[in-house]
């Protein structure tokens, strides 16, 4: 059973690399998704949205204009949510994702934000009043909402929000306003077209005072015309690089009123009069986030698996250049070059897959302790750790994708090879849900604080920054990259990480000196950028390792042992200059980890394919010429091409048009 | 005269920008463009095309479909030829790149390579009496003619095209199969649905022998209406990351007969009879590659140029955060971060357009020469550095792009940034004229063999490669980022580009002694790439440091040595394993290097809006919202956004045929 997915006719050296795998690919594949009974699920998931015709395109995507592809969306998304009750909607980290992904690809949709943002506000920001109205109304789809915030001229600074909510309190009314063009809400999904409701974040003004901001519900479209309601401007943003399939909207108010009621007030509060109650807490909204985030991580990791099955098969089966003269054209894969590009990805993949789970994990756990003891001491850790993982895994996982289309040289520019797809989604992550940069210095400012309270005495810290305070060694205790354990590795790791957030911390105190804390912060910024890098990267490899050795099974955890130290040598040997800082380590070492990674290129190589296999990965989730399960490459791309919009035609208006009088006042001039 | 773009209504912020350079952007451009009468030119040109509109585009191009963009460039192809008049054809490198740019966009279009490849292989692989024949027909535009070699299942490796050209001396006529589907011309620009001739190459048999690839002009389509001739299947090849308004194509023969008259016969011949006369000197194609690199090259450089002045410009009019409370807003382009992400590329645009021009002037140095002497020699080197600096020229160039569009935020996702068509456009790069890991591998062989030569004393080393031979120095000499001079800069990369290219020799010629050429390459294939980056690398600094060195206005030399001190540094700091490898750097001195990048992004930062300001491109060359030069940001990206497709309605029909339903469904369930 090593190669259950061998079938007749298939491209025999797909097959042969089948064959001569050294384990079970269902045995990794329960490791990847955690259990035999969710690869099971993720098997009837896929057979159920195959069996239904209104959960499938009648043409690939790719060969849609954009207005087909809202269309498309539009129908599909009522479809997915009409048929939700074939997944377990309590597990959307994983059946919810994967249901999503087979039925709307790689792709946002008009009610995305509906069941993310604006459900959760809702439960979240609503009085029992307010969620006796709008919950039923949200959960059986009477309305479709979304969540507002961004604006044109504001994303990440939240306090200079501009959209106004005035409180009259003789109509009692609230007033929203746009009051200029940077005022404009501006890039959420399904505001554009498909929603008739929205959250908005607006700056609360009562008696003459800001509050600052906070969320109303307010309704765009009339429910029975869908056209927008009187003083308000909306509309798409326009294409983008990728999602097109998705409205993400614009919006103006001018003078819209809406009821007092339609303040979200679980927290704050406005009374009749215009009194303005405060929060009793700051509330935290830190918990949604790190689970928005997590899942968010796991999207991605599975985006860039996805690239290493493509561009792994690819190369198996495409072949070029001989090696030795007159055998013949070898296959790619067989370049050391070709598998360096891929083997790091396939790694780590693992790494960002693992990463999720585990913060997914610590997540459930401090959701758990917190409604028990009302104890929020994780969150912060936890919160700091999912901004810098989304910062690290979104950008490695755009830059993976784009090796991995790379490597399927000239077809991977194509559509058909899925590449283009996966990367324009996958890199948008770099952006939304906070852009990378914001990202990494938040938690390097977290980094210095520990360090101020290491120095100071007062720290307090979780295990995942522990090892900021253990003393530091001199030299590496690395020898060979055969016997040198795991936790001496891990230990390199944690000597140039901590020696990089010791320095920066030095940096920032000296720039502290002559200088406000922001000021400081902007002075340091690219040292604290990288020190949080190296911190994300520690714990990538750490949580990688502790997770291989777990695996019971000897020849899966084998397998899997070398990607962890094929991961932990090829991020090593791009952290050369930390590694040689203070001789850290010699020259002798260096070139030990680079010959580690030959050699753990070379071990992989046999069971490649039969690792990306067990990502277990069908054709349709795919969505991949080159990526078949059969390896058929070519005659498929043919078939492909031939349903390309231009070819339902022979001869193209722009002959007539164009072309044939050029021609002939040419011809004839000779 | 310092900042002769400012104009009433700019955003002020931008205007604050261009009042606080130090230098005259005139000057400056003259400086990038080489010379006032190009920059003259350039401004002549542009005038030009905005006067016709049949070179204009009503609707800008991101909202059409790909039906709509095959249409308009099919158009604007033609309309451009028509007015060709306009520009110094003999200039294709300067004014013929920038009119095309000007009127068509970052898109190929079918009439592409008509005007390249197919033109290139009538001149010079044509008898006399071929030329009269095809070459009048060409140039007036009687046929429409592309090159197709690249197959299906054969990129690279020429040798192993599969389609044949049979000779058949009865019929004195040649037979074209594609004998399997991996034989399918695939890729060719123009050959989907635009051309009705190719170039095509195919391996050639005669009385039973293969003789290899040939080339053969081939009529596809009937003259009259356009239909493919029998037994031709052709169309185009489908959706693409990039180049969406091309009809890329493909095309399979079955038994197809041609005169044999159509093997273009300068070189290789057969007789009538069937014999084949070989051709007296292998043909070297050599010069018409480098020629056609040197214009990717410098096209590479001008696309990262336009994504700095976006983003520059973007980050000056965009405000987010506080740094001083109370102080407002500040302008991005004041973060530290924001200026490592954006600097460093305008730099690079710099050294690459340097290097673009050097290799132009090689080229034509070396023609000259060998027109008079038949002297070769140049031609290797010159091959050589084209190739290594394609790889990397191409590859920074897509980085640089992306960098630039993480730094607009959001905005850099959509199309109105203008962004994405310039990243997706440029990265196809990487991939053709010659895959880079392909390209790299091919320099480091050469590079072996020099170092082989070296030793065995028969070396005869052009400026280029001199370094490779001089004595390694054990400690660098660098001191300080402020004094060291530019000369000991270029050592330290020379010493650090000679270690890698010996060491990776030390490591093939061992691989060598236990198997062929080819095996001890793919063994040594990491390491030779990296050899090839740090020679290229080091080609680029020293380039750009000579040019630098020749500028005459203090001012403009001042401001271009800056962009080239961060350049080196920024490039050192990405090397710092390498420069501490055998001690030959200490920490304090890549401490300092790491210095110098924050002191000369400061130093950059007041003329960074004058710096690309001096890129000297109109609004219509960058085709961006936010790259805009009035910095009128926001109102027109709100402009902008109500053209997209999806505002064309108020209410899309998805509404009747899917949500309302839906949503009346769940509101009768309350």
């Amino acid at each position: 059973m090593k190669g259950h997915l061998i079938k007749n006719g298939d491209n025999p050296d797909i097959t042969k690399e089948r064959k001569s795998a050294t384990f079970c690919i269902n045995k990794m594949a329960e490791f990847i998704y955690e259990g035999s009974d969710k690869v099971k699920r993720r098997e009837e998931i896929l057979k159920y949205v195959e069996e239904h015709p209104e959960l499938c395109d009648k043409i690939p995507v790719e060969f849609m204009t954009r207005e087909e592809r809202v269309e498309r969306n539009a129908q599909k998304a009522v479809a997915m949510t009409d048929h939700a009750d074939c997944i377990d909607g309590s597990d959307f980290f994983g059946e919810g994702m994967y249901y999503q992904t087979l039925v709307m690809g790689r792709d946002f949709h008009g009610m995305l934000l509906h069941y993310s943002m604006f459900l959760q506000c809702i439960q979240s920001q609503c009085t029992e009043e307010q969620l006796d109205k709008w919950l039923p109304l949200t959960i059986l789809r009477g309305i479709i909402g979304t969540y507002a915030q961004t604006e044109l001229g504001h994303g990440t600074n939240l306090k200079k929000l501009e959209t106004t909510a005035t409180y009259d309190a003789k109509t009692e009314e609230f007033i929203l306003n746009s009051p200029t063009i940077t005022a404009a809400k501006w890039w959420p999904g399904g505001l554009g077209k498909t929603c008739n409701y929205a959250i908005i974040m607006a700056q609360l003004y009562t008696n003459g005072q800001n509050k600052g901001p906070h969320p109303f519900i307010v309704q765009l479209r009339d429910l029975d015309n869908h056209m927008p309601l009187p003083n308000i401007t909306i509309g798409d943003i326009g294409p983008k690089l990728g999602v097109n399939g998705a409205d993400n909207g614009f919006l103006l108010f001018k003078n819209c009123r809406i009821p007092r009621e339609n303040m979200l007030m679980r927290y704050a509060k406005i009374l009749p009069n215009g009194e303005y109650i405060a929060p009793k807490h700051s509330k935290l909204g830190y918990g949604a986030m790190v689970f928005t985030r997590s899942i968010m991580i796991r999207d991605q990791a599975l985006m860039l698996s996805a690239a290493t099955v493509i561009a792994t098969r690819y190369s198996a089966v495409r072949r070029q250049g001989e090696i030795i003269e007159n055998k013949g054209e070898i296959q790619i894969i067989d370049y050391q070059t070709q598998q360096y590009r891929i083997f790091p990805q396939i790694a780590r993949a693992f790494a960002f897959l693992l990463a999720a789970s585990e913060i997914r994990d610590m997540y459930l756990n401090y959701m758990e302790k917190s409604q028990m003891t009302s104890d929020i001491s994780l969150l912060g850790d936890l919160h700091a750790l999912s901004c810098g993982l989304k910062a690290i895994v979104t950008f490695e996982t755009a830059q993976g994708i784009e090796q991995c289309r790379f490597a399927c040289g000239g077809h991977g520019y194509s559509e058909a090879s899925g590449l283009p797809q996966l990367y324009t989604f996958a890199v948008g992550g770099c952006t939304y849900e906070g852009e990378n940069i914001v990202m990494l210095l938040q938690v390097a400012k977290i980094l210095m604080k520990l360090v101020k309270n290491i120095n100071d005495g007062t720290d307090n810290l979780a295990s995942i920054t522990k090892y900021i305070k253990k003393k530091s060694d001199l030299k590496s205790n690395f020898k060979d990259y055969r016997t040198t354990s795991g936790e001496e590795i891990i230990k390199d790791f944690e000597n140039i990480a901590r020696n990089q957030i010791l320095t920066c911390y030095e940096n920032f105190t000296n720039n502290l000196k002559q200088s406000t804390y922001e000021e400081a912060v902007n002075k340091t910024g690219i040292e604290m950028c990288k020190a949080t890098r190296l911190h994300v990267k520690l714990y990538l490899v750490k949580n990688f390792y502790k997770k291989v050795t777990l695996i019971e099974d000897y020849e899966i955890r084998n397998v899997v042992m070398n990607l962890w130290k094929l991961y932990a040598f090829d991020m090593l040997s791009h952290l050369t200059g930390a590694l040689k800082c203070n001789n850290y380590m010699n020259d002798i070492q260096i070139k030990n980890i680079k010959e580690g990674i030959y050699y753990y290129l070379n071990e992989i190589r046999p069971n490649a394919v039969a690792i990306v296999d067990s990502f277990n990965m069908s054709d349709r989730e795919l969505h991949s010429v080159l990526g078949r399960r059969d390896g058929n490459v070519y005659e498929n791309l043919l078939k492909w091409a031939k349903e390309s919009q231009l070819n339902k035609k022979e001869v193209l208006p722009t002959f007539k048009k164009y072309f044939e009088g050029m021609m002939k006042d040419g011809r004839s001039k000779i």
